[in-house]
């Protein structure tokens, strides 16, 4: 462990794989930590953990967070609300109902508190702004005002041992997300993307997340592994 | 609910008492927000719920986070580490090893998700930085990274329904807040200081949290109900 360990926030999913695989590029050990919160694709959990063994990360926790924390979002099979099919994230920048409150500031305050007791100063998040829902949390001014927060917050930070908040793959479109991630190894069969998977983990193909990672590998010319059910 | 709920972090403590009031009296309806982390001085919660019942807040929620994401701490009795005894945390600016990781920026996350799924925008936490044990998350500078982060990173934020994070008592002595909290007819014998109590729930008298509380009544003239061991 020490200074050159980094810390990735594992979903499960393409982005985080991707920046998993930075992570381990740059650091001299990893560590990831994946949150369950009630989100209707908990799937996701099962790939985070093939991940992990996929990249050999030396220490993977799972949080639970109590899902009515979060109230009422789409990704909470309890909330009644559908998951949004066949937006065009592209070209409609509104928020949609599969926002979560609050939850990269959550995901990214458990990092913080896990990296700081293990001496870890590199944390790692997926984010990406351009091919993206246009949540709040995955943009770069937030991802900065965390950083400087950590740092005024924290014992190493005001010690001089400073957090680093990095979010490698912030200004990339998803094909390229999928060209680095390809270079570096990822198999991306071991990742899931869909929100609302059917019970034989298959992907729906028409909500955001599904559109998005059907597009990116069509646009970066790579076979895609996933099987959509639409 | 709405706009004018108000949100406080309640540990116990004569602090976030303190700070309940100021919110009680500032706001529509107040909610309350505690957490379980293996803290030695778990008897707060129950000094929590008779908090809220004392000021008839309507909702309150306990959250449990796993201890071992806040690593090696004092306040963590399987760590091994001795409360600090007797210091003078006047006069020894260290941090002592009381300090939990990046504790205020995961409290105040969950707050802040809480918060934002139930329309509330004013968040209530009683720090300190005057009479206090150098805590780095305890200052007005990291409350107010932590507002700018949290009006970056959530929808309410960016849609113009901005948080406010109040930290009444940041600036002010012990002893004017004992002041402060008696005007507001908070019962003091409903909370609960010490970081390592007997299990009688008895106050030890010598660890920093202790010794800032004696010494609050001492100043503000006014009787102090705590049974101290020593």
């Amino acid at each position: 462990m020490g200074s050159d360990a980094g810390l990735i926030l594992l979903s499960g999913g393409l982005d985080s794989a991707t920046a998993a695989a930075v992570a381990i590029r740059e650091s001299s050990s990893c560590h990831a930590i994946t949150f369950r919160y009630g989100q209707r694709h908990l799937v996701e959990l099962e790939f985070a953990r093939r991940l992990v063994s996929f990249f050999g990360i030396k220490e993977h926790i799972i949080v639970d967070i109590p899902v009515d924390i979060f109230g009422r979002t789409a990704l909470n099979p309890l909330s009644g609300i559908d998951i949004p099919r066949k937006r065009e994230p592209d070209l409609d920048r509104s928020i949609p109902d599969t926002y979560v409150p609050a939850r990269n500031t959550l995901f990214l305050a458990y990092a913080l508190a896990f990296a700081e007791s293990r001496g870890i100063r590199a944390i790692y998040i997926g984010v990406n702004s351009i091919d993206y829902s246009g949540y709040p949390d995955c943009r770069p001014e937030y991802i900065a005002a965390f950083e400087r927060m950590a740092n005024l917050g924290t014992r190493a930070g005001v010690e001089g041992r400073a957090f680093s908040i990095r979010a490698p793959l912030i200004s990339m479109r998803k094909s390229e997300i999928i060209k680095l991630g390809t270079e570096l190894g990822v198999d991306y069969s071991l990742t899931h993307s869909c929100y609302d998977p059917g019970e034989d983990a298959s992907s729906c193909g028409e909500c955001d997340s599904c559109r998005l990672r059907r597009k990116g590998f069509m646009d970066a010319g790579i076979a895609d592994p996933t099987r959509y059910a639409k």
